[in-house]
């Protein structure tokens, strides 16, 4: 690495500490770093890459590090690219409804930005406070206003991309319209940093909506929550968000931070409308009379403090998860939303032919559901009947015609399930695409395909 | 092609005039189509593929043959795959808001399918009552809906098509979010038919809104409108649609339909608001104020038939101006669209400069104008004037920061000016991308690039 440090003066690591932490994300599992790179901008990741290449060594794009499926973690030597100091909004054109920011950007903070301007970045993804805008392209990041405003592809017009050799490439347009040639931008989303490093956004931004309205609706029978799914987005209305936690998902949340849930609940509903003033009153009252006609406790949030305090609790659920259980397994299936309820007995049995507790939460709306296997790694028994367990989930959502991710991509911990849903030509093609961009293979090598 | 018959019989056709008919498309170029297929399910377009490939014969998707860049046109001696049978709606899925559709069928049918059941799609070419929906994702339509609510590509959750050696391939998700490998469904939207057939389309759909309000805003300067165009998007509102049209387009359709335009305006916006009831009188309230404050006449359609009159006005500015001059060159450039105004003014030097006439009109609200060049093929001194006068725009359009197409692809007629846009680098991977799902060059050769 002596080379590398020369090549890029003070912006090189290879000390003990920091390689361990950058061996590491949320998704608790570790590989060896042999070097852990800070670009300052997109001529620094050229040169990375360069070395890297012209030695054949791994190179591993890194955000925060918050992704689920070890996307960010090593399976041999790798040079770890932090973009963490490329952390500039470049630019917010509030005419064109479009701004461009660095891949190093917190999410939450270009949420911030856009909202001093009266303008809107929808994807959220529940780490939006600590995760980067890189690394939400890298993934694809969802969240819960998924539902109404999509995810994170339906934002990006264009990016800069440095390949593996060092070559930078400019893709998409930076208007909102654009078909010349084709769309390697949507290709790159997703791509889980396997094709190339990401070194500059350009995304399409939205009016910050007028109103918001917040409902939070308690259910005592999971069934009558899972069909309260089903009649909303079935009533035509589509709100902004459409959370679900279920009973175990609310004990631990208010175990580990007392916001005040109903302990005694089955399920809740988190939901949320917005636009302008008169639709959101309309769509809410319609929404809430759907829920209490299916025997719910609807409340309304009509303050910034107690909807605070609710999206707090929604975004403890991961913490307090994790608190409990420290290697549960985290799945985040997709079916579509009418099989929501199916898919909840599904699971249900599930959990007790295997004899594992399985806590469910997510984004009902889009049919998308956490599916969290509360198991201890140390027990290996138990870890393998979770292990099998996860077979038997991804079996059951894919015969209920869903996807095994929706946004949590396959990283490393999806990879030997990936045939489950692609067939054998779809993947031989896709390996084929990466070797286009990644002809030497030494772009976060071990993701998405074993 | 005699095999070819044995193989798919009574689905094969040689006769001179259905050749010369299926050589042609709306761009007026022609080409040798050596047989016509009119296959009839997946399984049909699979075994002419896998004909095609065997003897290395070009093969050329081909829908209504709406498209403006000569997409479907042979630049060699080609079996051309007319889908036009291909035209069932297979499925419409209220519950989750999804739809599976065969490539034939027509855009409009489609759209009054979905509108009885309270549905929506909203991408709308101009073509809209005669293309069909498998050209519109293979060119990745637009329409004057892209405003709001985007193209076609924003609308495909996942496809079946058909590899050029005849093997079928299903990409993406019947849900509406996943992240499961690299996205090829997005790949294959607008790839203008060079990577595979399409044979099943699952589409995204929406609740239909709830009401629409139609404005016709009449300006007696150029720059007001354009002005006007800049100050509604500024405004944070955001319209179903934001067309525009000059005098001379004015006039054209006048003189081809006499709907009751305003022959002495110098330009008109067609502004439309939809979304609940409130919301759309107040939207259009506002954007009412912002045009009569820039000296604009401003009247309300507000019955069905007033609307369908102006978009009947529209829809005949296409066929207005090709009667004026049935071999006008039609560009379909983007620019920010603040910087429509800067435009409108570089259209008019460079008119100059050629001494050609140029008519413009499209969908202003994301900045993306149809540039039309008046001109007549057989005289051959200003044809050559008219191309060179291309070449002058689609650098204005670049230098702005723009894009040389918005939707109607690069196919035939632009294929020479690609490299003013993409690079080199952009290209040659483009290039190496079309070889993974096409090795032997059979998939509509000649179209995107040189």
């Amino acid at each position: 690495m002596k080379n590398l440090r020369d090549i890029l003066p003070g912006k090189v690591s290879t000390d003990a500490e920091e390689l361990f932490c950058y061996g590491f994300d949320a998704s608790s599992m570790e590989g060896p770093a042999c070097a852990v790179v800070r670009p300052e901008n997109s001529d620094d990741v050229s040169k990375a890459s360069a070395f890297a290449f012209e030695h054949n060594i791994s190179l591993i794009p890194r955000g925060a590090g918050t992704g689920m499926t070890s996307g960010a973690v090593p399976v041999k030597e790798s040079v770890i690219l932090s973009l963490e100091s490329m952390n500039r909004i470049v630019e917010i054109d509030e005419k064109n409804l479009i701004a461009v920011v660095e891949p190093g950007v917190v999410n939450s903070q270009f949420q911030k930005a856009l909202e001093q301007r009266g303008l809107f970045y929808p994807p959220d993804p529940a780490s939006m406070d600590f995760c980067t805008l890189g690394g939400n392209v890298a993934e694809n990041a969802g969240g819960p206003r998924a539902i109404k405003y999509g995810v994170t592809k339906d934002y990006v017009l264009g990016l800069e991309v440095i390949l593996p050799d060092g070559k930078a490439l400019i893709t998409g347009v930076k208007t909102h319209k654009g078909v010349v040639g084709y769309d390697i931008t949507k290709l790159m989303v997703g791509s889980e940093g396997t094709l190339a490093t990401i070194t500059k956004i350009f995304f399409k931004i939205l009016p910050l909506p007028e109103e918001i309205m917040t409902l939070l609706c308690i259910f005592n029978d999971l069934d009558m929550a899972a069909e309260a799914v089903t009649k909303i987005t079935g009533s035509k209305i589509i709100p902004r968000t459409l959370e679900f936690m279920d009973r175990e998902t609310i004990l631990a949340v208010e175990s580990y931070k007392s916001i005040g849930l109903p302990k005694d609940a089955a399920a809740l509903l988190l939901i949320e409308t917005d636009g302008q003033p008169n639709s959101v009153s309309k769509d809410t009252e319609k929404i809430g009379a759907i829920c209490t006609s299916l025997g719910a406790k609807v409340s309304v949030a009509d303050d910034v403090f107690s909807r605070k305090r609710l999206w707090d609790a929604r975004k403890a659920i991961s913490p307090a998860l994790y608190r409990i259980s420290p290697s549960k397994i985290n799945e985040d299936i997709v079916v579509p939303r009418s099989k929501i309820p199916e898919m909840l007995g599904l699971l249900r049995n599930i959990g007790q032919k295997f004899n594992v507790k399985i806590v469910n939460f997510g984004h009902a709306g889009d049919g998308n559901i956490h599916v969290n296997i509360m198991t201890d790694k140390n027990n290996v028994e138990e870890y393998q009947r979770a292990e099998s367990a996860v077979k038997d989930i991804f079996e059951a959502t894919l015969k209920l015609g869903g996807t095994i991710s929706g946004e949590h991509g396959i990283g490393l911990t999806k990879a030997k399930y990936l045939s489950m849903e692609l067939s054998p030509l779809s993947i031989s093609l896709m390996k084929d695409i990466k070797k286009v961009f990644d002809p030497r293979g030494i772009m976060n090598p071990g993701k998405i395909f074993v």
